[in-house]
């Protein structure tokens, strides 16, 4: 597995690959490897000739500076994961080659920023939008894969895909679970002993308020029951809890015949954030 | 010269030449083909093996319909004119093949689109930027080249490369003039006898103020002094004058050592609405 720490390193990898009538696959990620990210990178490995992962803390995503410090950073155990599972090439960047001068461009992606994690991050999806589309120019890859967790991620990424001509396919991957059910996560590693015996709530409210949706109990009753459950847990601050429509990610009044839900929560539980969703076809 | 009216066939006529080590030229057009375009072909001949000019009336950087529906279109002495200057392949996609579904994305380029041409045409600058990208994507050059007589345009393509990190670079070419000073125009054909006469003032108020500039006469006074001149003739109604950094395109309030300056204006003549500048270097 080579080590790529440039723009124009990766290009030439890539490049390279290209022009032999390879095929590219490029997963994006933070670090703190876990097997959902193994996961993503498997399946590109599967697709693909060549798989580049990414590990770049964006800064300017995040819309805490505090989550920004803290959030997990294990590199040399990250690259020890990445080439058994397939990874070709690691590309590591520092912030000043991302971002050699401040980015003045702003991204709007309408209603669909403005529900869930987009209203309680602001600028977060602007910052995403932004470090992928120079990521997919870097590496310009055939395909890219991104988890189901971050739901709402994966949808304004296929947004920006669509509208601006990207040549290649967002390819969705499954959420990896714990045992227990908790979706897997960098920021798990974080959790102490009470936290994370917690954790599992999130996973059985939305998995509940799936049942209830296949059920048809209205969406405002099964955001409701939801609610209540979290708020019933003292070491939990629930932040949101919807029943979105699984496209548009509006919130429903009513079910559309035909359409896809998705079931969205993020909820603080001993200083870390965290999100889930269950999708319910 | 190749006639090119998809996305999948222009892509698949640059990748191949990409895979042959050949370097791809952009030239975006919107048609209605004048010496500043085919200058533009010229010099991207003389550095690329492949030349692409595209011709598409982009609907969504049009803030006024009317002239959008005005706009001249003559696709085949387009045609005849781009073989000769060097283009290999005309591409020429329909609506349909540019925007299949309308586009949810939003772009804001801050303090760079709140003066001049974004701050007259609301929205004008994301079409620009919408199409741009799209187009960037589709052909993926290595080099794209433009007009200096849309400088704010270049100002705004030039950020949104270096934003997301647009493997290509920007070329720009300078302004092409009639005998008369008038820069070159798709829209001046559209000029009636009385308001062709007239036109070529915009280019001498222009050469006026760039003489004041370069003898330290201050900002507001070189504006002051064009905008008397453009109001005393009746057949102009000018929309504005701006004595501007060249780089930041903020107006100036005193000029800053070293840095250039860019003297913009706008007017509607006879119905027809021309833009016109001049750098002071």
């Amino acid at each position: 597995m080579q080590i790529l720490t440039t723009a124009a390193a990766l290009h030439a990898y890539t490049e390279t690959a290209r022009r032999a009538g390879q095929r590219v696959g490029l997963v994006p990620t933070m670090g703190a490897l876990h097997d959902g990210h193994l996961q993503l990178v498997q399946a590109a490995r599967a697709q693909c000739n060549v798989v580049v992962a990414s590990i770049f803390v964006n800064p300017t995503q995040f819309n805490n500076a505090e989550d920004f410090r803290l959030y997990p950073r294990v590199p040399e155990a990250d690259a020890a994961l990445l080439a058994p599972a397939g990874c070709t090439a690691l590309f590591t960047p520092s912030v000043e080659e991302m971002y050699p001068r401040p980015t003045v461009l702003r991204f709007d992606f309408g209603d669909l920023e403005r529900v869930m994690e987009g209203a309680h991050r602001p600028g977060h999806f602007n910052g995403v939008a932004t470090v992928v589309s120079k990521l997919f120019h870097m590496a310009r890859p055939h395909q890219a894969f991104f988890g189901q967790k971050d739901w709402q991620q994966v949808a304004i990424i296929r947004q920006l895909v669509a509208d601006l001509s990207f040549d290649l396919e967002i390819v969705t991957c499954p959420t990896i679970r714990e045992a227990d059910g908790l979706a897997m996560s960098s920021r798990n590693c974080r959790l102490d002993a009470p936290a994370r015996a917690v954790a599992p709530l999130l996973h059985q409210v939305l998995e509940a308020a799936a049942a209830q949706v296949r059920q048809g109990v209205p969406p405002a009753q099964v955001k409701a029951a939801a609610d209540a459950t979290l708020a019933a847990e003292p070491l939990l601050t629930p932040e949101y809890v919807e029943v979105a429509d699984a496209e548009t990610l509006q919130p429903l009044d009513v079910y559309a015949p035909g359409r896809a839900v998705v079931l969205c929560l993020a909820a603080h539980l001993g200083g870390v954030r965290l999100i889930d969703n269950v999708v319910v076809e």
